[in-house]
């Protein structure tokens, strides 16, 4: 029985017509190995940046919903294109919409969440021998109307339709070679990961590695699909998010992951009253600030107040501001201070279960730099720490060479040889 | 109860922002003057010719059902930032692809006919008070693919969803007025028709009018919907294709028409016997090639062989030339003959059914202009004579003044004076 795949190209891979072609050579080529083989593709960056503008220039605020069925062309057009240069290449192809491949999401436009995939017609095509071409980043809702998934949203797609097909693997391609133990822009030596545990590619996607959306590593883990991260443009394999059971070695640190886009906010004079804090984070929750670190001081015992601190992206920041300076008064918080010049760095390794050193390492390899740690988070398997923006690269380098992550060595940090 | 109406606009109309704007503020002027409107809008031109440029990029014969795929974004595109406006003007509007709204076609990829329209979606949503934008020019196939319905789609979706709903009237705005009594750059004093008949416009857009295509009108009179022909950029009336016992005066000839995009073709020693002539035809018409008029000599007594002459589109000419190469010998014709430099003027009017006068005027004119006429074709209404291409325009002058078309003068042949 032939295999099923499924492979993802973001937009950078369908940019031009010569990309287009180069992902529909390499799609071909696993049709030819015998491979039944579905292709989920992005839109070219150029054709969303255009459809953008062109909202811009008729609407102020254009209406969601329309917005998603103007979005959903540029998918389509990648597929139809890929379609065609495989049928010049020998193969049968067919592209699909994100609704004609039975992606069936609710009625949140612009952001929607995808509740089945009725994968009929895939598999019929597949049956017939067929490549398959999905557009990415789209559904059909229960209403019948286009939507769109929001960020990340091809990914989640591909994770998806391999889950409903029972893909044995979900290939996702982009312009990097894999998931590396540290940002190689930062750590020259950085290593290319053979795999990665679940648990561990969200941690590091949620602490600043790009390679995949969070959301998509979330459906994977919960359905069970196993996520090929590889290169368009070179053909070595590149690193495969797996079960932390089938990762058979447990480095205690895997990776190293930073962010130089964070802001924190401290809010003086708090109120020791119940439902102050409620009030603050709800606000946020609804102007949609998703909020990270959070520290509260102890009140005083003069005032029963407190100052609170907490962690956003810097692209939320406006919206934070516009969420709290209505309620500065109203709650009786005294003063409130921003600083836009945050980072993150984060040491990320299932292995830190069984190992309660790590976070004594992080600090005093911080320390010796002379690097001042603002707030700190942890969880089973994850420390961040929050430090100034501009010290965030020597932090990443330091701890990449305090938990002996390099490519140079070939210690008991570098499990994960495979990727060399 | 309110009246339904169905405008259409073609790609000049929506080419960018500003004409986006301009077209929904006179789709929501409708709305707000009480009328349930559908509009069916075209792709920019611009987006249209892009996706070609793309697919000639990816692909040297692209594949018809991706093309449709490909095709049938532009309409969505087009459709959605007009949503987006009309919604900015304060009414509540929403765009349906051809699918969506239920234009079902045969499965004839890139020429698809329309077979049904199950208008249920576009009537809820007006029961609902929206204003619904439908995709021009695209359907969804029996077997649920994307299709599109080849040249003048949109004016034939506009119509056939006019039919469905019973509309009121079918708008189509153009970059003209109207129809004239002949093309005003050719004849200045041509007149903006009030009314013309359902046979008569089907005479004119098969004889060279550009206006309206043959077969929008074709589904037009078969299912009785109203058209009216109108300027985008200026409010005023335009012209009425009605039925003809609705068009009180019937002049002798309502239009000059004209074409300077005809070849001949002509085949010396063609043998006569049974087969030839449809072995020549059905060649041509596997081919696609459209044959207008045709004439066939007597066979001479000495070798019952005869010459066979005909025109054929230019555009079309390459096509015929190549189905016929590889039957010459087949058939033993003898030669072959083109001339790429033909015209056509026709003149169409109810009113010659009951005058047999108008052709001898016709003659008569165009001799006394020393025109030379090639070949002549009639129908109940209308006359038409191939003319060499570099006399059209002074035959087209030449019958127009003589039948007393212009807009300058008043007498028995003007009772349109409604357009003026």
């Amino acid at each position: 029985m032939a295999e099923t795949i499924v492979m993802k190209f973001g937009g950078s891979s369908v940019a031009d017509a010569q990309r287009i072609k180069a992902a529909a050579a390499r799609i071909a080529d696993r049709r030819k190995a015998g491979d039944r083989v579905v292709a989920v593709l992005s839109a070219r960056g150029d054709t969303t940046d255009e459809l953008l503008q062109m909202a811009a220039e008729v609407s102020e605020s254009p209406d969601p919903r329309e917005m998603d069925m103007l979005l959903s062309t540029g998918e389509r057009i990648s597929c139809a294109l890929a379609a065609m240069a495989i049928r010049d290449l020998g193969y049968d192809a067919i592209s699909l919409t994100g609704s004609q491949a039975g992606i069936v999401t609710d009625t949140s436009h612009t952001r929607a969440r995808i509740l089945d995939v009725r994968a009929d017609r895939i598999t019929e095509a597949l049956d017939a021998g067929q490549v398959v071409l999905v557009a990415g980043f789209q559904g059909v809702s229960t209403e019948k109307d286009v939507t769109t998934l929001g960020r990340g949203g091809s990914d989640t797609t591909a994770v998806a339709v391999a889950a409903a097909l029972g893909a044995s693997v979900c290939e996702i391609y982009t312009d990097v070679a894999g998931v590396f133990s540290a940002d190689p822009r930062i750590v020259p030596d950085a290593k290319k990961l053979g795999t990665v545990s679940f648990e561990e590619m969200l941690e590091m996607a949620s602490s600043g590695a790009k390679v995949l959306q969070l959301r998509s590593v979330e459906y994977a883990r919960t359905h069970g699909v196993r996520i090929h991260c590889r290169s368009s443009f070179d053909p070595g394999d590149g690193t495969i998010v797996v079960n932390e059971e089938e990762n058979v070695e447990h480095p205690l640190i895997t990776a190293v992951t930073h962010s130089t886009e964070e802001a924190r906010v401290t809010l003086s004079g708090v109120p020791d009253t119940p439902g102050v804090a409620g009030a603050v984070f709800g606000a946020l929750a609804d102007a949609g600030v998703n909020v990270d670190m959070i520290i509260q001081n102890e009140p005083t015992e003069d005032d029963k107040a407190a100052d609170m601190s907490f962690t956003v992206a810097t692209e939320d920041l406006r919206d934070a501001r516009a969420a709290l300076d209505g309620l500065m008064e109203a709650q009786g918080i005294q003063s409130i201070a921003w600083d836009e010049q945050m980072g993150k760095v984060s040491v990320v390794g299932a292995g830190m279960r069984s190992n309660p050193g790590v976070a004594a390492t992080v600090f005093r390899t911080l320390g010796e730099q002379g690097i001042n740690i603002e707030m700190i988070s942890t969880s089973p398997i994850k420390i961040s720490c929050v430090v100034s923006a501009d010290r965030v690269a020597d932090a990443v380098r330091a701890l990449h060479a305090a938990f002996d992550l390099g490519d140079d060595e070939d210690g008991a940090q570098t499990p994960h040889g495979a990727a060399r």
